[in-house]
């Protein structure tokens, strides 16, 4: 098939106008409250053409969602890897503690348990890709010497994520700066790494 | 008012009932499929009886979640830190992935993001409480020289029962026995324990 690139450039505007019509919809109504026929007639886009890219409301607010997280939480490496963590997930915290961020993930996760599809989806198209690059750049740490080079990895992320998690899923308000600080060095020494 | 022996065993007799309805509906249904209506049939108790002693659905199911985990959960002090925490964060991962408790539990949160009421339950009720037991297991352990008396206990707290919470809201397999002892010890190095 032969699309032709005016085509192909109106499916990235619809595509982009039907993401930010969600966001929108869900910092104003609520994620429980919204739905794919409200966000096709604010993005300009039929019902139909929404269902022929995401399977539900829930993944065109993951692919949202997942848009927003890797623009606002790049991973750097300035070679610090304390000051690097610090800022990945100070940036992370600071994306769920607004809107229209915070309460869409908190709605997507509120679905995982029940949409095995949307597990699945949450999971492989985010989760999953940023784990790996957050043991990528710990691994690089251990290149640098600065954490041994048999740490285990994935638990630190672990360890990293899973207070964010904690303070999300049960809206407890988030860490501040200095708590972040404190969990990235208290991770760091439990792997380890030598004391700056 | 004077409340005769028996009208208040019957009264103890219907909360147990009605959540013991709770949990079996839960784990037959679906979390998302149980109505007050169906707990009360099962229960053999009026409608009007559970709304007068739960505001809702998840009000009943929480009453019922955190009684299975204080059962399953205590905080014992063996003098041991180390074996102590293990044996609570493995009897936690083990409710959690097990029914009817796990999708009980993945029900109440899912409803935690929308539900302010249930929301502020769920942390007064069940997570504080929790939360200051461990604290208070990990301030005996500074007393008894285990781990430093300047320790950052609540960031510990944070840092076990946040993977737990992690990989049960994503529905990723659950810690083994293996990683929850590597989380233990990973925290409590990070505290600076003296390592065994």
């Amino acid at each position: 098939m032969i699309t032709s690139p005016s085509s192909r450039r109106r499916s990235e505007r619809s595509r982009k106008a039907t993401l930010e019509a969600a966001l929108g919809l869900c910092a104003e109504k609520g994620y429980a409250r919204v739905t794919v026929e409200a966000i096709a007639a604010r993005a300009g886009v039929s019902k139909k053409t929404i269902y022929r890219w995401w399977p539900s409301k829930g993944a065109v607010m993951l692919e949202a969602f997942t848009e927003g997280l890797l623009d606002a939480t790049p991973f750097t490496d300035t070679g610090d890897i304390a000051a690097d963590l610090r800022t990945h997930i100070c940036a992370a915290v600071r994306l769920l503690s607004t809107s229209p961020f915070g309460p869409a993930y908190a709605g997507i996760l509120s679905e995982v348990h029940h949409d095995d599809a949307l597990a699945k989806a949450v999971r492989e198209d985010l989760v999953e890709p940023r784990f790996a690059c957050a043991v990528e750049r710990l691994r690089r740490a251990g290149e640098q010497g600065q954490i041994p080079a048999d740490a285990d990895l994935p638990l630190a992320v672990e360890m990293l994520y899973g207070p964010v998690y904690y303070r999300h899923v049960l809206r407890k308000p988030p860490q501040d700066e200095a708590t972040v600080a404190a969990l990235v060095e208290h991770v760091l020494r439990s792997l380890g790494a030598r004391e700056t």
